[in-house]
Protein backbone atom coordinates (compact mmCIF):
# COMPACT_ATOMS: atom_id res chain seq x y z
CA UNK A 1 0.00 0.00 0.00
CA UNK A 2 1.16 3.39 -0.93
CA UNK A 3 1.41 5.72 2.06
CA UNK A 4 -0.36 9.55 1.07
CA UNK A 5 1.48 12.82 2.83
CA UNK A 6 0.29 16.12 3.35
CA UNK A 7 2.26 18.76 2.24
CA UNK A 8 1.26 22.75 1.84
CA UNK A 9 -0.43 23.21 -1.23
CA UNK A 10 2.53 25.81 -1.89
CA UNK A 11 4.94 26.45 0.91
CA UNK A 12 5.50 29.73 2.52
CA UNK A 13 9.32 29.26 2.04
CA UNK A 14 8.76 28.86 -2.00
CA UNK A 15 10.42 25.95 -2.69
CA UNK A 16 13.33 26.53 -0.59
CA UNK A 17 12.65 22.62 0.90
CA UNK A 18 12.01 23.75 4.55
CA UNK A 19 8.92 22.81 4.97
CA UNK A 20 8.49 19.09 6.62
CA UNK A 21 7.44 17.41 4.40
CA UNK A 22 10.74 17.42 3.06
CA UNK A 23 12.20 15.16 5.94
CA UNK A 24 9.24 12.64 5.08
CA UNK A 25 9.80 12.68 1.88
CA UNK A 26 13.63 12.48 2.45
CA UNK A 27 13.14 9.33 4.14
CA UNK A 28 10.46 8.07 2.21
CA UNK A 29 13.25 8.23 -0.83
CA UNK A 30 15.69 6.58 1.49
CA UNK A 31 14.27 3.61 1.70
CA UNK A 32 12.50 3.36 -1.53
CA UNK A 33 9.37 3.77 -0.84
CA UNK A 34 6.87 5.17 -3.25
CA UNK A 35 4.67 7.73 -2.20
CA UNK A 36 1.30 10.29 -3.05
CA UNK A 37 1.20 13.67 -1.61
CA UNK A 38 -2.01 15.64 -1.26
CA UNK A 39 -1.89 19.54 -1.29
CA UNK A 40 -3.73 21.23 1.42
CA UNK A 41 -4.26 24.76 1.46
CA UNK A 42 -4.04 26.85 4.59
CA UNK A 43 -7.93 27.40 4.65
CA UNK A 44 -8.13 23.57 4.50
CA UNK A 45 -5.57 22.90 6.77
CA UNK A 46 -7.97 24.53 10.13
CA UNK A 47 -10.85 22.90 8.84
CA UNK A 48 -12.38 20.10 10.85
CA UNK A 49 -11.02 17.12 8.30
CA UNK A 50 -7.22 17.78 8.79
CA UNK A 51 -8.04 18.41 12.04
CA UNK A 52 -8.73 15.33 12.84
CA UNK A 53 -5.91 14.14 11.07
CA UNK A 54 -3.46 16.71 12.62
CA UNK A 55 -4.66 18.46 16.01
CA UNK A 56 -2.30 21.17 14.82
CA UNK A 57 -3.09 22.10 11.95
CA UNK A 58 0.19 21.34 10.21
CA UNK A 59 1.78 19.56 7.79
CA UNK A 60 3.20 16.94 7.28
CA UNK A 61 0.37 13.88 7.80
CA UNK A 62 0.62 10.40 6.65
CA UNK A 63 -2.03 7.78 5.93
CA UNK A 64 -1.22 4.35 5.34
CA UNK A 65 -4.34 1.72 5.52
CA UNK A 66 -6.35 2.72 8.67
CA UNK A 67 -2.78 4.48 10.57
CA UNK A 68 -3.03 8.15 10.29
CA UNK A 69 0.20 9.79 11.86
CA UNK A 70 1.57 13.29 12.05
CA UNK A 71 4.35 14.65 13.30
CA UNK A 72 7.89 14.81 11.18
CA UNK A 73 9.47 13.04 13.79
CA UNK A 74 7.16 10.04 14.21
CA UNK A 75 6.45 9.48 10.98
CA UNK A 76 10.14 9.34 10.04
CA UNK A 77 10.59 7.36 12.78
CA UNK A 78 7.77 5.17 11.45
CA UNK A 79 9.00 4.85 8.18
CA UNK A 80 12.39 4.03 9.17
CA UNK A 81 11.36 1.24 11.49
CA UNK A 82 9.48 -0.72 8.69
CA UNK A 83 11.89 -0.06 5.99
CA UNK A 84 16.03 -0.94 6.32
CA UNK A 85 18.42 1.74 5.56
CA UNK A 86 17.25 4.30 8.19
CA UNK A 87 18.10 2.38 11.69
CA UNK A 88 21.52 0.76 12.27
CA UNK A 89 20.97 -3.22 12.42
CA UNK A 90 23.04 -3.19 16.23
CA UNK A 91 20.24 -2.21 19.13
CA UNK A 92 22.52 0.06 20.53
CA UNK A 93 23.64 1.83 17.78
CA UNK A 94 19.76 2.13 16.74
CA UNK A 95 19.06 3.65 20.15
CA UNK A 96 21.62 6.32 19.39
CA UNK A 97 20.11 6.96 16.02
CA UNK A 98 16.75 7.49 17.83
CA UNK A 99 18.67 9.71 20.14
CA UNK A 100 19.91 11.80 17.72
CA UNK A 101 16.58 12.14 16.01
CA UNK A 102 14.99 13.84 19.45
CA UNK A 103 18.38 15.58 20.13
CA UNK A 104 17.60 16.92 16.51
CA UNK A 105 13.58 17.77 17.30
CA UNK A 106 14.03 18.82 21.35
CA UNK A 107 17.49 20.18 21.73
CA UNK A 108 18.39 22.18 18.63
CA UNK A 109 15.40 22.47 16.63
CA UNK A 110 13.72 24.63 19.59
CA UNK A 111 16.90 27.23 19.72
CA UNK A 112 16.75 27.46 15.66
CA UNK A 113 12.89 27.83 15.49
CA UNK A 114 12.95 30.73 18.23
CA UNK A 115 15.70 32.38 15.23
CA UNK A 116 13.36 31.90 12.83
CA UNK A 117 10.59 33.37 15.03
CA UNK A 118 12.61 36.51 15.92
CA UNK A 119 13.18 37.64 12.54
CA UNK A 120 9.51 36.43 10.80
CA UNK A 121 6.96 37.26 13.73
CA UNK A 122 8.73 39.98 15.70
CA UNK A 123 11.15 41.79 12.71
CA UNK A 124 9.08 44.49 12.47
CA UNK A 125 8.73 44.94 16.33
CA UNK A 126 10.98 48.30 18.18
CA UNK A 127 13.25 45.29 20.08
CA UNK A 128 13.78 42.98 16.77
CA UNK A 129 17.17 44.80 16.51
CA UNK A 130 18.39 44.31 20.08
CA UNK A 131 17.13 41.23 20.83
CA UNK A 132 18.52 39.20 17.52
CA UNK A 133 22.29 38.72 18.35
CA UNK A 134 20.93 37.05 21.87
CA UNK A 135 18.52 34.55 20.48
CA UNK A 136 21.14 33.66 17.20
CA UNK A 137 23.87 33.22 20.59
CA UNK A 138 21.74 30.94 21.81
CA UNK A 139 21.78 28.80 18.44
CA UNK A 140 25.52 29.32 18.45
CA UNK A 141 25.82 27.66 21.80
CA UNK A 142 24.17 24.45 20.44
CA UNK A 143 25.88 24.14 17.35
CA UNK A 144 29.59 24.93 19.09
CA UNK A 145 28.39 21.55 21.12
CA UNK A 146 27.26 19.84 18.39
CA UNK A 147 30.10 20.64 15.96
CA UNK A 148 32.59 19.34 18.79
CA UNK A 149 30.58 16.12 18.75
CA UNK A 150 30.81 15.46 15.22
CA UNK A 151 34.59 16.31 14.64
CA UNK A 152 35.75 15.60 11.41
CA UNK A 153 33.22 12.69 11.14
CA UNK A 154 30.82 12.22 8.56
CA UNK A 155 27.88 11.42 10.14
CA UNK A 156 26.72 11.95 14.01
CA UNK A 157 27.31 8.27 14.89
CA UNK A 158 29.12 5.99 12.32
CA UNK A 159 26.82 5.43 9.48
CA UNK A 160 24.08 7.88 7.66
CA UNK A 161 20.81 7.35 9.52
CA UNK A 162 17.56 8.37 10.58
CA UNK A 163 18.94 10.98 13.31
CA UNK A 164 21.72 12.62 10.80
CA UNK A 165 18.33 12.91 7.82
CA UNK A 166 16.60 14.71 11.08
CA UNK A 167 19.70 17.00 12.29
CA UNK A 168 20.47 18.00 8.27
CA UNK A 169 17.09 19.05 7.74
CA UNK A 170 17.13 20.76 11.21
CA UNK A 171 20.02 22.75 10.58
CA UNK A 172 19.12 23.36 6.96
CA UNK A 173 16.44 25.77 8.11
CA UNK A 174 19.16 27.89 9.24
CA UNK A 175 21.25 28.48 6.52
CA UNK A 176 19.67 31.56 4.90
CA UNK A 177 20.54 33.19 8.55
CA UNK A 178 24.25 33.19 7.81
CA UNK A 179 24.82 31.35 11.33
CA UNK A 180 25.65 27.67 9.87
CA UNK A 181 28.39 29.04 7.57
CA UNK A 182 30.22 30.17 11.05
CA UNK A 183 30.89 26.60 11.39
CA UNK A 184 32.38 24.94 8.67
CA UNK A 185 32.22 21.16 9.75
CA UNK A 186 28.59 21.57 10.19
CA UNK A 187 27.37 23.26 7.44
CA UNK A 188 30.36 20.63 5.24
CA UNK A 189 27.92 18.17 7.22
CA UNK A 190 24.67 19.49 6.01
CA UNK A 191 26.35 19.38 2.47
CA UNK A 192 26.65 15.89 2.40
CA UNK A 193 23.34 15.54 3.49
CA UNK A 194 22.17 16.98 0.59
CA UNK A 195 24.06 15.55 -2.13
CA UNK A 196 22.58 12.20 -0.79
CA UNK A 197 20.46 11.16 -4.19
CA UNK A 198 17.67 10.50 -1.73
CA UNK A 199 17.29 14.25 -0.74
CA UNK A 200 18.13 15.58 -4.12
CA UNK A 201 14.69 13.34 -5.17
CA UNK A 202 12.96 14.49 -2.57
CA UNK A 203 14.01 18.36 -2.59
CA UNK A 204 13.06 18.25 -6.47
CA UNK A 205 9.79 16.72 -5.78
CA UNK A 206 8.57 19.42 -3.08
CA UNK A 207 9.81 21.99 -5.90
CA UNK A 208 7.81 21.08 -8.53
CA UNK A 209 5.28 21.67 -6.05
CA UNK A 210 5.94 24.80 -4.93
CA UNK A 211 8.53 26.26 -6.96
CA UNK A 212 7.00 29.96 -8.44
CA UNK A 213 4.91 29.63 -11.96
CA UNK A 214 6.96 30.69 -14.58
CA UNK B 1 20.94 -4.83 35.50
CA UNK B 2 20.20 -1.56 36.75
CA UNK B 3 20.76 1.24 34.84
CA UNK B 4 21.98 4.70 35.88
CA UNK B 5 20.59 8.06 35.19
CA UNK B 6 22.47 11.48 35.68
CA UNK B 7 20.28 14.24 37.71
CA UNK B 8 21.05 18.00 38.68
CA UNK B 9 22.97 17.69 41.82
CA UNK B 10 20.92 20.44 43.01
CA UNK B 11 17.64 21.27 40.52
CA UNK B 12 18.00 24.99 39.56
CA UNK B 13 13.31 24.83 40.46
CA UNK B 14 14.54 24.04 43.67
CA UNK B 15 12.27 20.49 43.93
CA UNK B 16 9.23 21.06 41.26
CA UNK B 17 9.89 18.22 39.52
CA UNK B 18 10.32 20.32 36.23
CA UNK B 19 14.27 19.06 35.46
CA UNK B 20 14.03 16.52 32.65
CA UNK B 21 15.36 13.61 34.40
CA UNK B 22 12.01 13.55 36.24
CA UNK B 23 10.12 12.14 32.70
CA UNK B 24 12.68 9.75 32.98
CA UNK B 25 12.02 8.45 36.98
CA UNK B 26 8.59 8.34 35.32
CA UNK B 27 8.47 6.02 32.97
CA UNK B 28 10.79 3.97 35.09
CA UNK B 29 8.74 3.88 38.04
CA UNK B 30 5.42 3.21 35.65
CA UNK B 31 7.14 -0.39 34.44
CA UNK B 32 8.77 -0.58 37.58
CA UNK B 33 12.46 -0.71 36.48
CA UNK B 34 15.06 0.17 39.65
CA UNK B 35 17.58 2.84 38.51
CA UNK B 36 20.26 4.45 40.42
CA UNK B 37 21.41 7.86 40.18
CA UNK B 38 23.87 10.01 40.01
CA UNK B 39 24.01 13.68 40.31
CA UNK B 40 26.27 16.08 38.40
CA UNK B 41 27.26 19.59 39.18
CA UNK B 42 26.96 22.00 37.12
CA UNK B 43 30.28 22.41 36.91
CA UNK B 44 31.06 18.76 35.79
CA UNK B 45 28.29 18.85 33.40
CA UNK B 46 30.58 21.08 30.95
CA UNK B 47 33.83 18.50 31.38
CA UNK B 48 34.55 15.77 29.05
CA UNK B 49 33.67 13.45 31.14
CA UNK B 50 29.99 14.15 31.10
CA UNK B 51 30.15 16.05 27.63
CA UNK B 52 31.33 12.51 26.33
CA UNK B 53 27.87 10.92 27.30
CA UNK B 54 25.83 14.23 26.59
CA UNK B 55 27.38 16.45 23.57
CA UNK B 56 24.80 19.23 25.07
CA UNK B 57 26.36 18.61 28.35
CA UNK B 58 22.40 18.40 29.82
CA UNK B 59 20.89 15.63 32.02
CA UNK B 60 19.60 13.13 32.14
CA UNK B 61 21.80 10.24 30.33
CA UNK B 62 20.88 6.52 30.63
CA UNK B 63 24.05 4.31 30.83
CA UNK B 64 22.63 0.17 31.22
CA UNK B 65 25.65 -2.12 30.27
CA UNK B 66 27.62 -0.54 27.26
CA UNK B 67 24.51 1.55 26.22
CA UNK B 68 24.63 4.96 26.74
CA UNK B 69 22.16 7.79 25.83
CA UNK B 70 21.03 11.15 26.11
CA UNK B 71 17.68 13.09 25.09
CA UNK B 72 14.82 12.79 27.64
CA UNK B 73 12.45 11.44 24.88
CA UNK B 74 15.02 9.49 23.53
CA UNK B 75 15.45 7.62 27.18
CA UNK B 76 12.10 6.95 27.67
CA UNK B 77 11.13 5.75 24.09
CA UNK B 78 13.91 3.08 24.81
CA UNK B 79 11.90 2.16 28.49
CA UNK B 80 8.93 2.31 26.90
CA UNK B 81 10.17 -0.02 23.84
CA UNK B 82 11.94 -2.52 26.69
CA UNK B 83 9.24 -2.68 29.20
CA UNK B 84 5.42 -3.24 29.28
CA UNK B 85 3.61 -0.54 30.23
CA UNK B 86 4.00 2.61 28.40
CA UNK B 87 3.21 1.54 24.54
CA UNK B 88 0.06 -0.10 23.86
CA UNK B 89 0.29 -3.20 21.88
CA UNK B 90 -1.37 -2.78 19.03
CA UNK B 91 1.16 -1.54 16.08
CA UNK B 92 -1.10 1.79 15.43
CA UNK B 93 -1.86 2.72 18.77
CA UNK B 94 1.70 2.02 19.79
CA UNK B 95 2.99 4.17 16.24
CA UNK B 96 0.22 7.33 17.75
CA UNK B 97 1.53 7.22 21.42
CA UNK B 98 5.04 7.69 19.42
CA UNK B 99 3.28 10.58 17.69
CA UNK B 100 2.10 12.00 21.32
CA UNK B 101 6.07 11.88 22.49
CA UNK B 102 6.95 13.68 19.29
CA UNK B 103 4.56 16.17 19.07
CA UNK B 104 5.07 17.03 23.20
CA UNK B 105 8.88 17.95 22.43
CA UNK B 106 8.62 19.29 19.08
CA UNK B 107 5.11 21.11 18.60
CA UNK B 108 4.14 21.24 21.99
CA UNK B 109 7.07 22.02 24.44
CA UNK B 110 8.82 24.66 22.64
CA UNK B 111 6.63 27.12 22.66
CA UNK B 112 6.96 26.26 26.72
CA UNK B 113 10.29 26.64 26.40
CA UNK B 114 9.90 30.24 24.54
CA UNK B 115 7.61 31.37 27.39
CA UNK B 116 10.59 30.10 29.67
CA UNK B 117 13.46 31.66 28.47
CA UNK B 118 11.32 35.32 27.99
CA UNK B 119 10.89 35.40 31.76
CA UNK B 120 14.72 33.59 32.88
CA UNK B 121 16.73 35.69 30.08
CA UNK B 122 15.00 38.41 28.77
CA UNK B 123 12.77 38.89 31.95
CA UNK B 124 15.19 42.27 32.93
CA UNK B 125 15.35 43.50 28.91
CA UNK B 126 13.34 46.62 28.28
CA UNK B 127 11.18 44.61 25.94
CA UNK B 128 9.87 42.05 27.81
CA UNK B 129 6.73 43.47 29.54
CA UNK B 130 5.91 44.48 25.71
CA UNK B 131 7.03 41.02 24.50
CA UNK B 132 5.57 37.81 27.29
CA UNK B 133 2.10 38.37 25.85
CA UNK B 134 3.03 37.85 22.64
CA UNK B 135 4.84 34.62 23.83
CA UNK B 136 2.36 33.39 25.88
CA UNK B 137 -0.44 33.74 23.05
CA UNK B 138 1.79 31.91 21.13
CA UNK B 139 1.68 28.79 24.06
CA UNK B 140 -2.37 29.79 24.33
CA UNK B 141 -3.00 28.51 20.43
CA UNK B 142 -1.41 25.07 20.94
CA UNK B 143 -2.97 24.46 24.29
CA UNK B 144 -6.42 25.58 21.97
CA UNK B 145 -5.71 23.11 20.13
CA UNK B 146 -4.31 20.36 22.38
CA UNK B 147 -7.57 21.16 24.16
CA UNK B 148 -10.32 20.82 21.45
CA UNK B 149 -8.52 17.41 20.77
CA UNK B 150 -8.39 15.86 24.37
CA UNK B 151 -12.42 16.69 24.77
CA UNK B 152 -13.07 15.15 27.72
CA UNK B 153 -11.25 11.91 27.75
CA UNK B 154 -8.96 10.92 30.37
CA UNK B 155 -6.10 10.60 28.26
CA UNK B 156 -4.70 11.44 24.56
CA UNK B 157 -5.25 8.06 22.56
CA UNK B 158 -7.09 5.80 24.64
CA UNK B 159 -5.13 4.04 27.07
CA UNK B 160 -2.29 6.01 29.17
CA UNK B 161 0.71 6.00 26.79
CA UNK B 162 4.89 6.97 27.23
CA UNK B 163 2.82 9.97 25.17
CA UNK B 164 0.55 11.22 27.88
CA UNK B 165 3.71 10.57 30.01
CA UNK B 166 5.75 13.08 27.96
CA UNK B 167 2.79 15.07 27.08
CA UNK B 168 2.46 16.04 31.54
CA UNK B 169 5.62 16.38 31.64
CA UNK B 170 5.62 19.24 29.39
CA UNK B 171 2.31 20.96 30.53
CA UNK B 172 3.71 21.06 33.90
CA UNK B 173 6.80 23.61 32.53
CA UNK B 174 3.98 25.94 32.19
CA UNK B 175 2.04 25.56 35.79
CA UNK B 176 4.00 28.48 37.66
CA UNK B 177 2.72 30.61 34.76
CA UNK B 178 -1.29 30.68 35.19
CA UNK B 179 -1.77 29.91 31.23
CA UNK B 180 -2.11 26.56 32.12
CA UNK B 181 -5.26 26.65 34.45
CA UNK B 182 -6.64 28.78 31.35
CA UNK B 183 -7.90 25.64 30.32
CA UNK B 184 -9.64 23.68 32.77
CA UNK B 185 -9.50 20.10 30.74
CA UNK B 186 -5.44 20.32 30.18
CA UNK B 187 -5.18 21.44 34.02
CA UNK B 188 -7.12 18.06 34.57
CA UNK B 189 -5.46 16.18 32.45
CA UNK B 190 -2.40 17.13 34.02
CA UNK B 191 -3.58 16.20 37.58
CA UNK B 192 -4.62 13.22 36.47
CA UNK B 193 -0.79 12.07 35.55
CA UNK B 194 0.47 13.86 38.76
CA UNK B 195 -2.16 11.22 40.65
CA UNK B 196 -0.31 8.31 38.92
CA UNK B 197 1.36 6.22 41.99
CA UNK B 198 4.49 6.19 39.97
CA UNK B 199 4.53 9.95 38.92
CA UNK B 200 4.11 10.79 42.97
CA UNK B 201 7.18 8.16 43.66
CA UNK B 202 9.32 9.95 40.68
CA UNK B 203 8.20 13.33 42.43
CA UNK B 204 9.55 12.36 45.78
CA UNK B 205 12.33 10.83 44.51
CA UNK B 206 13.98 13.83 42.95
CA UNK B 207 12.03 16.12 46.11
CA UNK B 208 14.46 13.93 47.93
CA UNK B 209 17.94 15.61 46.13
CA UNK B 210 16.82 18.32 45.31
CA UNK B 211 14.59 19.95 48.31
CA UNK B 212 15.83 23.20 50.44
CA UNK B 213 17.98 21.78 53.43
CA UNK B 214 15.40 22.24 56.74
Amino acid sequence: MIPTITAFERSPDGGKGLARDTRVRWALEEVGQPYAVRPVSFRAMREPAHLALHPFGKIPTYEEGDLALFESGAIVFHIAEHHAGLFPDDANARARAITWMFAALNTVEPAILELATARLLEGDKPWSRERLPLVADRVRDRLKQLSAHLGTADWLDGVFSAGDLMMVSVLLRLRASGVLDEFPGLAAYVSRGEARPAYRRAFAAQLAINAPLE
